[in-house]
């Protein structure tokens, strides 16, 4: 029995899992640039390539060190996992926390102007300084659409639990217990209309590239702030600029684009109110403790029987 | 029976309130420069001076527009109230709700490193990448100290508690309905050795005033982050210069500072981790309808001979 780690470099260590998976063998792929015995293997674990999936016969698992999984979301694959019995999950809740946390430290700064505070040094009384403080407001209370409803989405609405907020979130299809209104897609413009936050979290895939688009923007109210912390290539960037620029949009937070980094005199580094940070919201400071400690809750699942968290195929 | 208004600028306007405080008449200060007659004035709302409030004969009650009442809070003000049984309240409940959120922007701010990030536009897989994921990090189980426990902090901790932080608050004498370890000032420096976060909300009094000093900077743990939204001469400017050039501390967030704004090329400017925002804590969107409808409220209870909200003397 052997599990094959496909781990980058900086993440999980192989090293450390071999004490924990015992009688299971591992097999590390950094470490050896010779033709592979994949005899054996049932787990591959990281980011392994789909060529080499299809090389391990005996396959029963694989577990990704990543939230997206667009290389293996096509039908090519579905039709192997499943003909195979093979179960994907991935690692959506160790980067739940981080990333609904910085969104929401996103929404935090915005509503407290922390862009513009920061940089201003008004005196009391001044123009400046009322406008500021005028244009600083409260999360209480607030409509917010979130569009792409998983991990975390779930975690975010914890966190704005004290706020009180209107919260609706958009998924393919309603499971009944996620705790909040739930729209799908279809009915999504009307609940544009109203709301003061629109929180991208959809993944890449087929259905979702370009999702959001001039349409979407032009259902959202005036003044609407729009935050993405899914995938860039979700969203039509041109239409998000021209919403920024006609002020249809208050401000943009960004922590993924398409490309990443977008490069020098890209029109949205120049627009006041777009806010990027560099695809930094699933880190977290024991980034490869907590994916290692994901990883064998999950095969101590595996071994006994159990379900698997964040299944995915 | 009157209501002597002495009102700022673009605060609440006195016209808007004298139909809801009929048989009271309203007399506005901002509106006639000429000697006022204050005979028959029960009640003072705003700023007034002290020096006006003496001449109140009949005076009961003054409501101030502030949190702060530093002017007020002296053992001379505080024998007049007392032998003249005038009440004083201020609206520190209108600006908790924006206080403590602007507080827990920054602090979600600094956790998730957004003033780095905005700033940066690294490519994935890069040191300056890797080195930004790891230090972003999460609030979820860090300490918190908070220096003087209020309304703000009050409601600070229910901002908080999604994330399940052990929080201590510090105040002169504890009351038992604070839901929070609380500790007084002498058992300060013991809590700070632990805390990630200190969070400074003390007003401005004779025994605040430098409260925050160089032994509480050195009994800070390395690599505390420091938050000041209460006043600026609670904190020895100085010590906390040097806590944040020697890397004890690992940021300072700041709305007040003494003076403010800081004079150009004042050493506190020029700090990296030093961040300053223009006493707006306190600013919100319906400013003088909160602090109207604050009043009105406590008139209806003084009328019916009820306790006053916000009561500080």
């Amino acid at each position: 029995m052997k599990i094959l780690c496909d781990l980058e470099p900086g993440k999980v260590s192989a090293q450390m899992l071999r004490d924990s998976v015992a009688p299971y063998d591992i097999i590390d792929r950094q470490e050896s640039n010779r033709d592979l015995d994949l005899t054996g293997v049932e787990i591959a674990f990281g980011q392994p390539e789909i060529a080499i999936i299809e090389r391990c016969e005996q396959l029963r698992w694989v577990h990704l060190t990543s939230a997206g999984y667009t290389r293996y979301d096509t039908a090519e694959f579905r039709a192997m996992a499943a003909r195979r019995g093979v179960l994907l999950t991935n690692s959506s809740s160790v980067y739940a926390a981080p990333c609904a946390e910085h969104v929401f430290a996103f929404m935090m700064a915005q509503t407290r102007r922390l862009p513009e505070g920061l940089r201003s040094r008004a005196a009391s009384g001044t123009d400046e300084w009322s406008r500021l403080r005028q244009n600083s407001g409260s999360l209480f209370g607030q409509q917010i659409v979130i569009l792409g409803f998983g991990a975390i989405a779930a975690h975010l609405i914890k966190l704005l639990a004290p706020f009180e907020m209107k919260i609706v979130g958009m998924r393919r299809s309603r499971q009944g217990n996620e705790g909040v209104a739930i729209i799908t897609p279809s009915e999504l413009h009307a609940a544009l209309a109203t709301a003061d936050h629109v929180v991208n979290i959809l993944p890449d895939n087929a259905a979702s590239r370009n999702f959001v688009d001039a349409s979407c923007f032009a259902a959202m109210k005036r003044g609407a702030v729009f935050y993405n912390i899914g995938r860039g290539t979700t969203v039509v960037q041109q239409a998000l600029l021209e919403a920024l620029r006609s002020g249809r949009l208050e401000a943009a937070w960004l922590d993924v684009t398409d490309p990443e980094p977008l490069p020098p005199g890209h029109p949205l580094l120049g627009v006041a109110n777009c806010f990027i940070t560099p695809h930094t919201a699933g880190g977290h400071r024991n980034e490869p403790e907590s994916l290692a400690r994901h990883f064998l809750e999950n095969f101590r699942r595996f071994r006994d029987g159990l379900p698997l968290q964040d299944r995915v195929m």
